[in-house]
């Protein structure tokens, strides 16, 4: 930048010696301008953490459509269960978190595995870390615990749930956030020294990160605890055991649309970036297109989903539809901000794909997950991961990872194939990892019984006996007893006729 | 602005002969300058970006608001297809807005009827399009969708709504935004040459553009294929159809009022606009005075309605008085940047008296609108229009339109009748031009039996018949099998006691 | 700010008699910087404007949540008149804050009583007072309004809700406002005379101001009308009414959530205001650390909710968590900005206990508030104003309320205790106030019989006397219908067989 490098002594060369005081005026213009870059400075800053944390409320928000999906995608009996772990997903994972979990992530400078410092936000903010980005990524954990959530619903004990959440997002997540995230992370494309394979992975804003991480995590917890009773009858052929709400689904779907505006265009962090300065286009170019190709893949899956299910099952499916939605944003996830819209379309059309074949292959080996959680954040998120590898453009990578010219990009855009590497090296880790933890960690609340519920609980439904009732109660209490009444009167009466 | 006129050449004659560089010295210090105007051009980008992006992220919650609006207010056996074909307006819109719709509405430069650049993105972004301009647009093609799909609810095939609704959000929209806001458009107040009547159309946010287009489109089907069965008696009186939830009617009108936030003030597209550079008076004071008038005339209008239902119907309604605030922003929306904030609150209350009285009209004349969709976004947007053309200031005309000195603006604030001319002519066009395009393509849907479902679909509910089922399970399958049998065991016991 | 102070005679004084026009040069050079300047004055407005609208529409965002959380919190007879009441708080508030409210509350220069400018939006804007503003106080105002509705829901008269939620936004909660938050306010921490105790009461965003106020409020209304009939038995004991939908408390309760992020980081209104320029640590920071307080105080309150009441009651309750979660935001709501995370994390310990006590209370005593208002608001706010007094650190106090040095801080962080004298100040006015003010007026319609509805009324519900309907219809009418047909004849049946 021009204004930064104001050389008095240059200035005052220039000047020369007939000038009266000609380093006093050089010095004087050049602090002027030294002012007005601190104030350029001061702006950035704003202007960045406006961006992010009106990000972090939008990824926050993702929370509640995570309850709202969850809860209308259960059946009535447990919808207080569900919605009170999402609640606690937030809250305790805000706590693990802030004590642990920031600091696992991105504690810097440290080792390639695990980071060491801001344990309790000690020493926050430091030029790279301040408040909103704790925040942001505080949103992203517990997002990860959402989704888990969704494959282990109407059959776990409650307290399960808080032991494996607050395991996730204060440790399992973080540690793979770190790896690929941090600027110290071994396999990270931020990685100042020497990147994996010369590239790093490109998991922009965590296909792998975050969506693999969740799916994975809820494929052990309903592996190891089996499905629902009812799910699959005597003869092993599935039934579907229907959620409650249907507007609940969809309110949840729309939320999380909303919501990965937050996810996808704000993992950028700072907005106000010039690509070359003066021009218009910058990284606000980059952020708006992330936003259209986040769009555009959600759109396509939507849509493919639509027909294909037509097709399959006879009939237009609006939860189906939201599902394949939230698989093309899953999928879109790594790759948002170093593809071209027209490539997010195919990258939307084939998440459709995976999620219905993914569904097909779990009702096949008889596996249940109530929201298609580890099918969709798992299978489609392991595709978004393949197609950045496959799609992504060489400009982009090198505008959104500034400062190593000549690194890979998309095999099918020419860039080689070292990229595609990586990101199989990110999967087979990804899986790696989670089966190393989470795997154990449920095998052992299974075999302390503290996983599954009893067949009791399970068919009176969990709000009944472990959260104090029922969510709704449409008819008054009064009613309900009035009905009873003449209910208890109507069978007497046809008993004692004659 | 001082910063980018920095003259080195009058600079250096200041500086004189006996400066041992002159031009030297001069040079660098206006280079120095001309940096800091870079950075400012980026600041600029960055931050009308941050506040573009916001915004069409709340224009996007909007169709959440939509959905839930929609919910509620159609019977629970259709809950599920009205709210698919939400969804499905935004994913159809997102990839024929993408492919089409953008480049009709902005390809600029172009003739005067339609835009031709711009096709799946083309070389975007330029100087005065990027991603986010089309991200908002979007957003606003939809809401133009979800308009029209409340007044057909509840009796329309699904394959009508993928129809009219691509055509919709990919051509005719288009079309009219052109006219209307592009540069190019022949009404346009923002055309660079002659303005229709020395004026164009101060349509800012679209009471015509996007309200009466989403109303008109919706009218004319909902004509086509007549109301539905039970909506009017033998004896020809209407007959309420009450939607199944005023709490998802509430919910949605909050969204949208949320969302009317991105609509009304985010349409400036760029706040960092100074009016006269150093003034704490700017275009972000002109957003912000555009979120009041917004909400003052949602205001006015949901009171007004309030008291007028309240003598009319003897209750105090909310879902009414939820049209009311909606029919409220859809009247301010065309002149919510232009008028002073107690004009705002005759819009408001004038909105609601327009929405009474079409509602009426309608009863009468046996249109059956489940969503008053017509009546509230055809007539209270047409007041709109209207309305701006009479309370539009000089002041803020000359500001948010500017370097057109002496245009026209609001007849009852002194500015003549040339706006009105413009805005009748708005009016007439837009009805004109949705006439002979959504007109035509409803009547050819109803003749290939395209539009209307079967009888017995409507009376069974469409969730059940075309999308697999109802919306909603309370109770549990295993209840519910219960309770039927005890029900039947009941029946047996009271005809076979002796 | 080095370019802010660019002095001609200085720098015309280095280049001296032998530049040509030394003068000239130096003025040319200093207009140069006097357009930069105002550059970032016009680039700060726009910052600062576009953080502070997103604010307030985070915060109108509240609204919604206190919709659906009252409406999930009743019984399914009163929902369409909580929500109304709810609508109307946003709808009356917006017109009686537009014509008094934001006057008395912000209508400065005036007396440390109430302000005196601005009615109507009046002379708006000035370099203090902008449009953004007025709509961010709006959202406060019907805030307050919307914690009383929940205190006095389900026994009401709805004109009642209309008279003194005018009453309360237009006059009552300005007042209180304008005390303790306008610089000219007697108590207020921004007085730019002297200061109550040498302090003022730092009462960031309203723990005191608005739920206090709010809260109490709602206890005068709430113990003028009495309990709803069966809230406690004949034998004295309470019953529990449950509300007729805990998704609906629970979406709700992550609205509010969501929209904390406006009300408690909002607070700061610019964001673009560096502590030291050219420094990574500015008023950006303090923003973030203000939500990641509010986070980790709600965060805390919720499991401390869980465990105690899992301990009492024997079941994980997830009303009862989201009225924890939110007691904690309550509590951390005047804090916020002043006090280190940790010490958020015993804010809301603390804050859950208080509520779990006021409840306790609430039951002998038998009062009855089916939202837990007065408690939560009340209680909560209390405590949030205490803790701030004992917490709030020396540095932040400094940087958020700049221009006093050696201003008192919190007790326990070596403050003194002039801070909590003047905080214990303002919880006896606040309490003094509402009784002055709120308590004659819900007696006065008391007398007039305006304040409590009919028995009748009650137990039929308001929603079937008052507003026309039920607010939910899962059957069809014709379902109904048919069932009911079904039901008579079983009856007859029974009845007749011999």
């Amino acid at each position: 930048m021009a204004s930064q490098s104001c050389s008095a002594a240059q200035l005052a060369s220039f000047f020369g010696p007939n000038t009266t005081n000609a380093t006093g005026a050089a010095e004087y213009i050049c602090s002027q301008f030294s002012g007005v870059s601190d104030r350029f400075t001061d702006t950035s800053f704003a202007v960045d953490s406006t961006y992010l944390l009106f990000s972090a409320y939008l990824v926050f928000s993702m929370q509640l459509g995570f309850a709202m999906l969850c809860a209308g995608s259960v059946r009535a009996k447990n919808t207080m269960n569900i919605m009170l772990t999402n609640v606690l997903d937030a809250a305790a994972g805000g706590l693990f978190y802030y004590m642990f979990g920031y600091a696992f992530a991105f504690g810097g400078p440290s080792n390639g595995f695990i980071g060491k410092h801001y344990f309790g936000l000690k020493n926050i903010p430091t030029s790279s870390s301040d408040y909103s980005s704790f925040l942001y990524q505080w949103a992203f954990a517990i997002a990860a615990a959402g989704i888990t959530s969704g494959s282990i619903a109407e059959r776990t004990q409650f307290v399960a749930y808080l032991i494996y959440s607050s395991f996730l997002t204060g440790f399992v997540y973080p540690v793979v956030s770190h790896w690929f995230w941090s600027p110290d992370g071994w396999a990270s494309a931020f990685n100042t020294g020497d990147l994996l394979f010369g590239s790093g992975v490109i998991d922009f804003a965590g296909s792998g990160v975050v969506h693999m991480v969740g799916g994975l995590a809820g494929l052990y917890g309903a592996l190891i605890e089996g499905p629902r009773i009812g799910r699959f009858d005597h003869g092993g052929r599935a039934v579907s055991l229907r959620g409650h709400s249907a507007s609940l689904v969809v309110l949840g779907t729309f939320l999380l649309w909303f919501g990965w505006y937050g996810f996808n265009p704000g993992s950028f962090n700072r907005i106000l970036v010039p690509y070359v300065s003066g021009n218009y286009y910058g990284q606000w170019s980059a952020v708006g297109r992330t936003a259209v190709t986040t769009t555009l893949a959600g759109c396509t899956a939507a849509l493919t989903t639509l027909f294909v299910k037509r097709i399959l099952s006879g009939h237009w499916n609006v939860t189906d539809v939201c599902n394949g939605l939230l698989g093309g944003f899953a999928a879109i996830t790594a790759g948002c901000s170093v593809v071209e819209p027209w490539a997010a379309i195919i990258c939307g059309f084939v998440a459709a794909l995976v999620l219905i074949s993914c569904n097909k292959l779990a009702e096949k080996v008889k596996f249940d997950d109530p929201l298609e959680a580890a099918q969709l954040h798992g299978g489609c998120g392991a595709w978004g991961v393949i197609f950045t590898a496959l799609f992504a453009t060489e400009d982009y990578v090198n505008q959104v990872y500034p400062g190593k010219p000549g690194r890979p990009y998309g095999l099918f855009m020419g860039g080689g194939g070292r990229l595609l590497a990586a990101h199989i090296i990110q999967i087979l880790v990804i899986i790696g990892w989670v089966s190393a933890t989470m795997g154990p960690l449920f095998f052992i609340l299974h075999k302390l019984k503290l996983l599954r519920i009893s067949e009791d609980d399970e068919l009176a439904g969990m709000d009944l006996t472990r959260h104090g009732g029922f969510a709704y109660a449409y008819e008054d209490d009064e009613d309900a007893h009035k009905h009873g009444i003449q209910m208890r009167r109507i069978e007497p009466t046809s008993i004692t006729p004659n």
